[in-house]
């Protein structure tokens, strides 16, 4: 039985899964749980990659969703602010005390725009992207009501298919737009290529990001040669950062994923075609499961399902195991198949999720270990802020 | 604007994606959307069903994770409690008041048997499922430190392949041990056939639900023949309560997807070869989205991504509509087909998620709406209660 949580006091009951202090084996499962060692080598090895090549690293607040994990990353990898998907994740990180905030993302609701306008008043640089003209009319009306100023991006759909213009005129009429709208600062290009990161290949990631990086070149310069410069030049995450740390044309990187790590990423290819997870960046996120049953000789059933994670990019492995594998996920269980029955009931495993963003997104709490013991609890601050 | 939030206490943030009395335009998204009528008319339905077969109806709570729901569907539907996955799922429906809490899995890690043993102190009849020996001693020793009793119901593995034992001479055993443990009651049994629910055919769902109910008529039969009498002989989900219903031998259902239906449930087809989105079951849950960007002619982006559903059991369909198509899924976008660019930015669409379990699992609201505003606002009460 743990030491710091009070079982006794049940009418209040006890929302957390593990109390600080406690053993690694008394914590309650499925939760998730941080290598505070592992994320802190990640967390400080991409910052000393930025800064020696002359990158900003403006980090994706959205894979992790929590204030303590970017206020480490300012501290020990020199990060200059987050970027986020969300106005209401945008909020919780400003309210946290993050000082540069950019919603990466077009932010069209009235009620939405409307509360993206207050931000500054929170002391946070506030930043959106913009692919539409209506929508820099609308962001300036807010501004001025407010009396603040909102800086806009231009998105350039480099290959994502999602948000984004596609040529140079484009960015440059809405650039100008921007430009000339009262409560409005064109601060530069958002052009981040989410499509390609995941692919195997590093020569494939390469060239597509090449693409990017012409696109982008072009418009810096036009957008120059009218006398528009632009502050930020923003992209790369964690397949093809080095492709815009040496493209002499972004300023700051967008990386999201290094510092927890996971399963789909982890498989991705190096340059000299090593798995990014040996090596590059350590697994620091787990999610934290216990065999439940063991009734049939050669499958356990884990206590971690669809509730503790998502399966979008596939099932995921078990950490430092290869004799036995996590097969089959529903609502509450997963089947982890064990054919030499070398697990029992309360046994725990560690899970690499297979994508981490969402599955940090179903959960409350990280859990960070080291040495063996539960030294931190934060929570996931803007879980859930989806709107 | 809305009426009852008010905006300009910005330095307190409001976290709800409504307020009541708005007009259904006007609510945040993304967000669950309760067509409250549509969600009474099926609560209705499956409790007049239920009570013209002599059978109880347990919801499943792990589907909605919702008090307000369970007493609805106490209230509508005659339902006699719920069952739920989870310790800390049953604690938040015993505190909101369900009199009747079945664990309809297997309580193994000492703390949470400790949590278990407490239940019934909040006034909550407490049953939970067994399927090792060992774990039998273990409840029993809890309920005794804390003098209270709690139920069990032997598993039985009757085609899902996760949990329970698959022999009535296993059931027995197990049975007679619950029997005679200090502090624990032999409840019954619980065979519920999981993994036959979501297979299109009819006449394949029966032959499935046929193995079960023959492993449970074995079962009690030998338990009776034993002197052991099965209080509750329990199963049965939306696919497949009719053939429980008609066995002779399951007297409680426990359904838990036909009150709100999903898109991956809706395709399954009935005793006449419809699909049971059409006729038996109404959709009563939508995800509400919104198109945040329209910078290409032939697609719309909408936000509603990863982080606002489950893509588990396929993408979401888009209700009422054939013109448009969502066809991907990213964390915080969909991408949306439009041929013919009938959508512009912030028209909304109601999504009919893919699996509704782990989609209300990502959200902390159910807004609810009757003819065009918002009547109610529900929280998904044990959102995260995953431990």
């Amino acid at each position: 039985m743990n030491k710091q949580v009070n079982f006794e006091d049940y009418e209040v009951g006890y929302d957390i899964p593990a109390a600080i202090g406690m053993d690694e084996s008394e914590i309650q499962t499925p939760c998730l749980v941080l290598d505070l060692d592992a994320l802190e080598r990640n967390i400080k090895k991409m910052g000393d990659y930025a800064k020696s090549h002359g990158m900003r690293h403006r980090v994706h607040g959205k894979m992790h969703k929590s204030v303590d994990v970017a206020l480490l990353q300012e501290k020990l990898g020199g990060s200059v602010g987050v970027c986020c998907q969300k106005v209401s994740e945008a909020e919780v990180f400003a309210r946290g005390g993050i000082k540069d905030v950019l919603v990466s993302n077009q932010v069209t609701q009235p009620e939405k725009i409307d509360r993206l306008a207050r931000m500054p008043k929170l002391g946070a640089r506030t930043i959106c992207c913009v692919d539409m003209l209506d929508n820099v009319a609308d962001l300036s009306e807010a501004a001025q009501r407010h009396g603040t100023e909102i800086e806009c991006l231009v998105e350039i759909d480099c290959g994502a298919g999602r948000c984004g213009v596609t040529t140079t005129p484009k960015v440059v009429e809405l650039a100008k737009a921007i430009d000339a709208a009262p409560g409005l600062k064109f601060a530069g290009i958002q052009a981040y290529q989410g499509a390609m990161q995941h692919l195997d290949s590093y020569e494939e990631r390469k060239s597509k990001t090449q693409i990017a990086i012409d696109m982008v070149q072009d418009a810096v310069d036009t957008l120059k040669a009218e006398g528009l410069e632009c502050d930020i030049v923003g992209g790369g995450g964690t397949g093809s950062y080095y492709f815009e740390s040496n493209s002499n044309v972004y300023n700051e990187l967008q990386c999201g994923s290094y510092a927890f790590m996971d399963a789909d990423y982890g498989r991705i290819l190096d340059k000299d075609g090593n798995r990014i997870d040996e090596g590059e960046w350590e697994n620091a996120l787990f999610i934290l499961t216990s065999v439940m049953s063991h009734a049939k000789a050669d499958k356990a059933i884990v206590d971690a399902g669809l509730k503790a994670q998502s399966v979008d990019s596939g099932l995921p492995t078990i950490f430092g195991r290869d004799d036995v594998k996590y097969v089959k996920c529903s609502d509450e269980h997963g089947v982890v198949a064990d054919p030499d029955a070398v697990l029992k009931v309360n046994d725990k495993l560690k899970l690499v999720p297979g994508h981490c963003d969402p599955t940090c997104n179903v959960h409350d709490w990280y859990v960070g270990v080291r040495g063996g013991k539960v030294e931190t609890l934060w929570p996931v601050s803007a879980r859930g802020k989806a709107y």
